[in-house]
């Protein structure tokens, strides 16, 4: 017998069906503003993360050599894939390029609740626009898509941010700040002591006094205030998150937004407005999946400035979310009709069952050639809702039983008339 | 600029589009026949993989030690993972099983026209029944997802052979043949020169004129004949296979079966029926997929003795069958909405737009603050059927254009009464 690997995940159906839900959910949101579906490989070259992220990112990713000699990655994020995608076929694509894809990414790390070594994201990039509208349609999206899942604003907050303003501010502070190693810092704030918080922000090269008035400045996020102190870039940042906002307040998702000016994403590719997802009852103290824009990375790949924005909600992360506001749907398997054969009637039963299925009903019939309570066990089992009993005696009449589930009546239809012209009948459309 | 590793592929929404569409036809109808989606890990320990082929498969697999020092590889295939899933649950899980599932594998290979190092399949598998009936279901669900493509009967075959006919008659030749090699000798039958085959049958241990004769007597295919000639086990295999056959025909898949006792199956875990789907017109002289009957897999996983049977149609393959067969959907991406903003419009086209999304429509509309023209220009690259054009203009006399982007002709209509109840009004209904 062997065991899976630490951090990975088979999933049963019943397990499966709820999370099918999900990522169903999140791409009819996304196909509906447009987004359109591609496909990626699993493997990169490992320098593709190295260039991005420095030589220690390779200790969190599956990296071997190949076969072939090359150094390779299964990946561990889609951005790089689709900077790469967008930069080989620069000059075809009509702009904005809107895209989504579902899949799993990989990542060798300490596996804990909610976290795995092999975890699925849905992505959902706009690529050449660096309007307000696009930030704001990434919002809108999101919130389409939890609120399909049947949440609502009492479950879920996008805290809204923008890089430019922290960095603006920090070099307000000290123009020769490392701004990213502070920014890197705020991220942290909520999951560090104070102290060691406003250490972190001296190490980035503000004296304590600095970082201290800093984190009062954004804590207290009052924007006009923010502006006036930090200067023309930090005003510019402002008014482009105003922007974002007015826009989604268009988009009917800015009820969900409320800005939080130290969120502040940890990868260092973003540029400009930031937004992580949290659970509003903090039950779940993690980010629940976070966006933002990162206008530099086309060029860092080699391609014409292509300013981008984009989210990626994660599964696992999701379902802890929607278990927790109880929009989780544990609800078990569906059959629309198992068709049970009596003796030697399998000939009509696959007729019934062919028809039932053409017309897009999910139908079960006998593969294991077994007794009518055996097969009745099953039906249950799989929470048929109607069984049609074909049988000898009942065929000799020209008919075949029809049962419901539920209330477990049942009555006698003509076989020829069974299904007849209706899709799905139940019993009640026969009685 | 990086490039992608030979063998892997970026698919472009434009090339997503068609084999989602294929990927949805063999799900559809896989669930329609009540098989379960499950899904399952990309990594899985490398001895699973010896231990079932020997140590040589090693050089086929992307096989490596992940950091943890377990030696893991990419899985080349779904059967020995849902083989260790079966016998991981085997006491909970109610018979028969039938699960389904569409993922990438991997296998170090030789790139060629239509075989990649990355490579798409959907699996189905029923464990749990040896009746014939199980082994037709696994027809007929092929059968309607190819017929679900657009396929038909002049377009593909599948040719049905049974390893135990194979393996039976090759031991009334000589007890002592080693049907395992001789069976896969069969296999490479219609890819080698006649003296080659034979040469590996009697590698195998036949004599020159056994082989001869074995060889007339299966491409003759004259069932009666060999079960009289092979004795019991020959005989109640051929019997099986006619078994198979019959439930094939009430199932509406027996059309397209053809009996060829050459068509081997090169995996050596096979026990009972086996088939390909083979592509009528011969263009495609390769095998596009193939199933059938393993019995013993679980077992020599250390299951429970499970019988099995199950077939992946992989989507490369696929897509060079309907390709050929003038079926493969080249439609470009369609759009339902493009909802143009002129002048300060934006809370009014959002409002619409949101509206037209709820209804399950495909909307775009600008996030690059573009010109009129700009905004038709994108609209025609994605094929908006319709352009609701929300300018300042119309607004002030309360209401927008709406232009059918096939004929060009355009209409106004009230602003408040659009989408109004209708989900999705086209020109026609307004005029």
């Amino acid at each position: 017998m062997y065991d899976r690997l630490k951090g990975f995940r088979d999933f049963y159906p019943e397990e499966m069906a709820p999370r099918r839900e999900v990522i169903d959910t999140l791409e009819d949101a996304a196909a509906r503003y447009g987004f359109r579906e591609i496909s990626t490989p699993a493997l990169e070259r490992t320098e593709m993360y190295v260039d991005k992220s420095g030589e220690e990112i390779v200790e969190e990713l599956y990296a071997f050599e190949d076969r072939g000699g090359r150094e390779v990655s299964l990946t561990p994020e889609l951005t790089p894939t689709v900077a790469r995608m967008v930069v080989a076929k620069q000059q075809e694509l009509s702009k904005p390029i809107k895209w989504y894809s579902t899949r799993p990414f990989w990542r060798f790390e300490q596996v804990q609740q909610g976290r795995f070594r092999e975890f699925y994201q849905t992505n959902v990039d706009i690529f050449g626009s660096s309007e307000p509208e696009a930030d704001a349609e990434i919002l809108a999206f999101a919130a389409d898509a939890l609120t399909g899942l049947g949440l609502t604003g009492e479950d879920f907050e996008f805290r809204v941010s923008h890089r430019d303003i922290l960095g603006g501010l920090l070099r307000a502070f000290d123009a020769d700040v490392d701004a990213r190693e502070a920014i890197r810092a705020v991220d942290k704030r909520a999951k560090v002591e104070k102290t060691e918080y406003l250490g972190l922000l001296s190490d980035a090269g503000l004296s304590y006094e600095q970082a201290e008035a800093f984190d009062d400045l954004v804590t207290a996020g009052d924007l006009d205030e923010i502006a006036e102190f930090g200067g023309d870039d930090v005003a510019s940042a402002v008014e482009n998150l105003r922007e974002v906002l007015a826009a989604a307040e268009d988009f009917g998702a800015r009820e969900f937004c409320e800005v939080s000016l130290t969120t502040a994403r940890g990868l260092d590719y973003y540029t400009g407005v930031v937004f992580e997802c949290f659970d509003s009852t903090g039950e779940i103290s993690r980010s629940v999946f976070g966006g933002g824009r990162y206008d530099d990375l086309i060029e860092s790949f080699g391609g014409q400035p292509t300013p981008a924005v984009g989210v990626a909600p994660g599964l696992a992360p999701l379902s802890l979310l929607c278990q927790r506001a109880g929009v989780w749907a544990e609800e078990a398997l569906t059959t629309d009709y198992y068709v049970l054969t009596v003796g030697d009637t399998r000939d009509v039963a696959a007729r019934i069952a062919r028809d039932l299925r053409a017309a897009g009903n999910v139908v079960e019939a006998d593969v294991s050639d077994r007794s009518f309570g055996a097969q009745m066990g099953y039906a249950d089992s799989v929470n048929a809702e109607t069984v049609v009993i074909v049988g000898e005696q009942d065929l000799a009449n020209g008919e075949v039983t029809v049962k419901d589930m539920g209330s477990g009546e049942q009555t006698t239809v003509p076989v020829e008339e069974f299904p007849g012209e209706r899709a799905s009948p139940t019993l009640e459309d026969l009685d």
